[in-house]
Formats: C-alpha cells, structure tokens, sequence
C-alpha cells in the first residue's frame, strides 16, 4: 500500500528524475562544488537547536531496545534538511576541510507531517552550500541564483524566477520604524500568501506591537517587487532611515544586478519574501516555476552567519537547495515531462533458438563494451513476439543474429523498429544514431 | 560528534565512491537495468514478514506524536535491505510494470545493530535484480555475476571473486542424507567460518537431529570448491542422491560455465555459502576481493521464488547487492584508493583587484558553457596566495586575465601550477588535456 507524504515514482518517471539528477550535479560539479553526503540521522538536540521545523522530526528507535523510556539524552532523529547536517559536519571535520568550502548535497531528509496535510514526509533535496571560516565574503551570495540559473537551464522545465530578498533590508526596515520584535515581525509578514493583508496587519498590531501605520508601512514594503535596481528607490521614498537597511539594500542590488548580467530574466528583488527557518540572516531565496507559481517555491536558500561554531570561531555560509521531490511531483502531477523509452536498453539481441543464447549473450557484449545498452531478450519466443517486448519498452534497436551455419549468408542484422528498416550489421563496429543512444527526456 | 554505526566520508572519499556509483550505474544501464527508488520505509509488518534482520528494525515516531503508546498497526520502520522493498513495490504496481522488469536501485538502507559490534548501522547499497511473472528463467541467475564482474573491473579495485552455490545442492543433499530439517541444517553450515567444523558437527547432532557420519557428510559438502565445474563429481562421490540436488547441481554448473565463458576467474562454486537470509531457494552469491577475504562478502544476493506474490500469482526474481558503504569502507580503511585532487574544479580565475571580479566570473562562465570545472577565487588576495588555494586542493590550472587597459599584451594566461608552465590562452577556446578535465581515481 502506498503511504501518504513518501511518494514513489514508477520507472520512467524515475529515470526522468535520474536524468534531471545527472545535470543538476554536473552543474554544481561545474562551478566547483565538492560532493558531500552526511548521515541520515543526527542527534535530536542537534535538530532541535535551529529552526522551526524541529516540531517535525522523525525519531529512531531500534525495535530490539531493552528499556525504550530509560534513554532519552542520545536519542536520533532523521534530519528534516541538510543544512543543519552540514553545519554540524563542518564544525566536527574543520580541521581537515579547505575553507572556503564548496560542497553539493543531493540526499532525502524527513518531516513528521501530519498526513492529512498532503504534503510529502520523504524528499528529496539537492543542496549546494559555501562555507567559510570567520567571514564569507558577499559575491558568495549573488553565485548562487546563477549557479541555479544554469542547472534549470539544463532541464526541460519551464522557465525560473528567483525571487530574492534580505533579512537586513526587513528588520532594519522594521527597526528604523520602531518596531523592536524585528523577529516577530518578519514571521507575521511571513504568512501574507497565506492569510492576506487585512489579517497580517491585524496580527501585526496585536502580537508585534504595531501601531496601524506602522503595520501598513510594513505592507507597503512587502509590496516592493524589481527585476532590476529600482526597488532601492521604493524603498527609500518609504521614509525610513536604518543602517542596517542600508546594508541590506546593497546587498540585495548586487544579487539583482550580478544575474542582470550574467542571466537577465532570472532573478527578481521580491521584499514579501521571508523564508520560515530561523537561521537566515541576510540573502534569502525562493524559486518559482513560470506558470506553476501557484504551487510555491522549488528551491530556496540564504545566508546564514551563525549556524555553525565551534568556541568563538565562526563558519558563516550562503547555500540555496532544489527541492527535486517537489519539482517532479508538480511536474509529473500535470505530465509535463516524458522520456522515449522506459528503459535505458538501445538494442534487444533477439534469440532464435534457446540453444543460441550464448551466441546471443556475445553479441549483447561486444555492443556493451562500445556503450551500447543491450538485453538479450528474455526467451527464444516467435521474433514478432521478441520485437513486441523491445517496441513495449520504447527500446529503437533489434538485432537478429545470423544464422551460424549458413556461410555467406550468416550475416547479423538489426532491424530499427520504428521505421521498420532492418539492415546487416557486425556487433564489433554497428553504433547507433547518437540521438538513439541514450533515453531523451523532454517536455511534452 | 561521530555516531557509531553511521559512517561519514571526507569529501575526496565522498569523490571516490561517488566516482564509484557513476560507473556501477554505467555497467548496470548498459545490462537495460532501469532505474527506481522506494521510500526509505515500510510498514513494520512488511519488514517482519522476511528474513533475519527483522530483528535489528529501526522504528519511526513522530516526535510531536499524540499517544505514541496508542498505535501499533500502522508502525513504520526503516528498510534494511532493497529487495524486500522491491518485492513490495512490484506487488503493488505489478499492472504498471512490463515484465520481465529489471531494475536498478542504489540506497541506503538501515539496521538497528547493537552499536558495540562495529558494524554499519546505514550503508549504502546498490542492487540489480530480474522479477517475473510466474516464473523467471534460469539464464538470469547467470548473468547476475558477469554485470558484477563488469561493474567491478571498471573501478580501480582489487580483483572481485564470486563464490556461487545453490540451496536447492544443499537442501537436496541433506534431504537425500535423511535430514529431514535443511533450514536448520543450512543455518548451522552458514556458522561454519565462525565456529570452525567440530562445533558445527556438534551443533548438527544436537540441534538438528543428524548422526555423527550426517554430520561428517554436510562438511564434505561444504569443503567442496572449484572454478570449473569439477564439483559435480566431487558432490556425487559423496554418494547422496535426490531430485532437488541434481536440479541444484545442474543450475550452479550453469552459473559456472557461463562465466567461464565470458569472465575467466570471476567465479568460484563455493558449496559452503549459504546467505544467511531466509527468502533466497537458490542461487546464492558471495563476494570477496582478493587481499581481503578476511573482511567478507562486498556482495551478495541470489534467488528467490516466493518473496513477491499477489493472490495466486507470483513474482519470482534473482538479484545481487554490492555493499558499496561496506566496500568502500574496507578500501579506505586500508588506503587503498586516491583521487587526484579534492575538489572537481580544473581551473581557478585569479582576481587580480577586486574591482575585476565580473571580468573574471565572464571568463569562468565561458569555460564552464564548455564543461571545464571553473571557480573564481574568493578574494583578490596575493597572486601567491592566490595559486596557493588551487594548489591545496589539487587543482592544477590557475588563469590569470590579462590587463585589461594594456592593448595588445592584454591577453589572458593559463599556468599549470605543477610544472609552473604558463601559456596565453582564450577562455573562448582554450581545453585542458582531458586527463585533466576531471579528477582522477586511482588505486594507491
């Protein structure tokens, strides 16, 4: 039986996501990022020490425990993101790591949902992070939409926003309002998608101590939305005077700017945007499909100054993190993507006699050893019924190997099942057209 | 803190075994084995329903659960192992599947050991197995060891064996001894390399009703070992006769002699390895690498008949799981693997003041749009310093952009910083040597 929030995706759609995989990572791979995994477990203090999603972890227990309530200081927990894995992994192993340290992270993590809330308990994320000892520096921060740019650009999905935003540009915004519950604040604003502004002003003036200009002032930000510099201005004709509203609005014109550049179209500056996690300090993101914006955001990171040390030495880092599991599900759900066949084999050796298996099998080999997928088909049935189990599958390719009696006319020959063209062919040099080579994943 | 039980490489090992992974995917891609994931959990009565491990289940709760006392029936676990996933997830999608299905699937899986033993408590594993409807022919029990043999001498690994033998030799010689409980038979014989053969004698008479000449006879079965398929007479001289071991002997010569055929030395019929799980009813593989015997099988798998079924029907398979974690454990353990350089990175851009940092990202990103691994360094440091941050991560080229306001000697260099040799060079055109282009694995 299936169970609700860990979904399962059949064989093309896994190849699908596979083939999404491979790019995604020889993106990262290209920018330099190092792989890493961690594992799935970390200690629950560890999970319980950042974020809001600590409510949602799933603990471990062994089935054999002796006295299951007599511990409860070492006690594991499956981790909800890879963020918190990769603080903990950098503060444990900083002594034999290269700063600044790049790494990509492409693993499941876990949330103890409520089921009936439809969301997924088991996804997965592919992460990519910079760390660095004391200080990071900022182009770290505008590296990472363009690194995303180029790995959504490799994939037959439909166009990316990155929407961008800073902490400091909100709380010094807030600050230089007078509101002083900055943290209080940012989480009302939070839920603006969620509950509109009539309620967030209303949640503003009770839980943050808002006066009703105040709390519109904050709207009024939130409202603030550029695909290049002029949200500075937006900003400023709003009245408000912060220093760290200052740095924040310069960091976030060089993200804006930097994918200007290198990427027009890729990023906007969105002010609403605040991200849940308590660990981010500055850059935020968020990722929207174009036309599938109404099932939110499928990659999101930021800064985060604070999340690692180890005594008084800190690691602050930028990282940003595809949320796969989410994308394909949306993507599958509407069947925007399809793949050519449901497996990766390019040829079928048809088998014309059980006694020719063996001839068979060093037919499948010598096309294997020059990159070529191949079975040999399952049982010596009829060939139409052999070339029924290639043409189920989507496989283009099969060959029929010559008689081995016949002299002169023992020649192999591979039939392409699509067109019906059967030619003579010599498994020592025969190689498919290079478009047939390989499953083609598409949008469809 | 490190957790006993969960391993964490460093990122050059993560490198290797990621290394490792793509060509395993390659050899078994290259077999038609389509790609799947299963969720990392099963419902505790699938996990108890099948083999020994059972016992050593993680269990999951929700650490905000409401009553965890109240629930019992709808228990989730951590699966141990892939083929019992895989069984469950063919049962429950058996319409949407085209059968024979073949399938490729690399997890990691989880076992709830007694920390004190050492030994993994989440590893990694990549499985392949055949299932069928009804019944699966024999030849794929023969092919099992050739894509192993293949997958294995792509990697720069010692030389794998594969001990093969078949339960049916077994089940049926001690039937044909008068022994009418081969389970516990075959479970005594399988503690044969721990407790040595005086104790295993002694435990047949004691625990599973065998004389002191049975006793002597199954350990004359499980001397038994050959490369080819001399074993045959050699189980024959021992006199016994039954049905089921000729059915046995038959297939394992089979299993022999095919890989006789296309991978002379990959096997060995080994007639004492049982695999200590209960659902195998055949084949049974083991696998060691020569030089390290004494750490065990690096993989393992074998027949099983009756694992899947729905009503009346079926779905018989044959599979075979390297233990990658496991592997890669033992080789790291004992230094055996390096890599030419930490990072994937080929080319570090020097910035020469920071105000040319978006000149250096633009040649980063030609290079990268022609899949050269490129990263910018992270500050406009000492050109020294600056060559100093490739060097300590094993990248070998630094590229030095060319004045920019110096007319015609503005152009670009690139130095390989292992022989210091520096050339003018295009970021539009120039190509490492494609040894270079990525890192290197190698034995060490």
């Amino acid at each position: 039986m299936p169970i609700s929030g860990f979904p399962e995706w059949l064989p093309p759609q896994r190849m699908i996501e596979q083939y999404a995989l491979d790019k995604i990572r020889s993106t990262f791979e290209l920018y330099g990022f190092a792989p890493l995994e961690t594992r799935a477990v970390e200690p629950l203090e560890t999970l319980l020490s950042k974020g809001e999603t600590s409510k949602e972890v799933y603990l471990l227990r062994r089935l054999q425990e002796e006295d299951p309530s007599a511990r409860s200081d070492d006690q594991l927990g499956l981790h909800f993101d890879l963020t918190v894995p990769f603080a903990r992994f950098v503060t444990e192993n900083h002594g034999k790591l290269q700063f600044p340290f790049r790494r990509y992270q492409i693993q499941k993590v876990w949330r103890g949902e409520r089921p009936q809330e439809g969301r997924y308990r088991e996804f997965l994320q592919a992460d990519i992070d910079v760390v660095n000892r004391d200080t990071l520096p900022f182009h770290f921060d505008t590296e990472m939409p363009l690194v995303i740019g180029d790995a959504f650009r490799s994939l037959p999905i439909p166009r990316a926003v990155i929407q961008v935003n800073n902490r400091k540009v909100c709380e010094g915004f807030y600050r230089g309002l007078g509101l002083s519950d900055t943290a209080q604040v940012l989480r009302t604003v939070d839920k603006l998608d969620k509950i509109g502004p009539e309620k967030v002003a209303a949640a503003l003036v009770e839980t943050a101590g808002a006066t009703d200009a105040q709390a519109q002032a904050c709207l009024k930000l939130a409202e603030i939305s550029a695909s290049d510099g002029s949200f500075v201005d937006r900003v400023r004709a709003l009245g408000v005077d912060d220093p760290l509203l200052d740095e924040g609005l310069s960091e976030l014109l060089q993200v804006v700017e930097t994918a200007g550049e290198h990427a027009p179209g890729l990023v906007r500056a969105e002010l609403k945007i605040a991200r849940g996690l308590d660990y981010y300090t500055g850059t935020v993101y968020e990722t929207q499909l174009v036309g599938y914006e109404r099932f939110g955001s499928v990659c999101s990171g930021g800064r985060y100054e604070t999340l690692a040390s180890v005594g008084n030495t800190r690691f602050p880092g930028v990282g940003i993190s595809i949320g796969v599991s989410r994308m394909f599900g949306i993507l599958f759900g509407q069947n925007a993507l399809s793949v050519s066949r449901s497996v990766p084999t390019c040829v079928v050796v048809a088998v014309p006699s059980d006694d020719r298996r063996g001839d068979c099998e060093r037919i499948a080999m010598a096309l294997r050893r020059r990159g070529i997928p191949t079975e040999v088909a399952p049982t010596a049935a009829k060939f139409g019924k052999q070339i029924q189990f290639a043409d189920r599958r989507g496989i283009p390719y099969v060959w029929f190997p010559g008689a081995p009696s016949s002299g002169a006319a023992a020649s192999d020959t591979v039939k392409d099942i699509r067109s019906g063209e059967q030619v003579e062919a010599d498994a020592a040099t025969w190689e498919p057209p290079a478009a047939d080579l390989k499953p083609v994943v598409s949008a469809s």
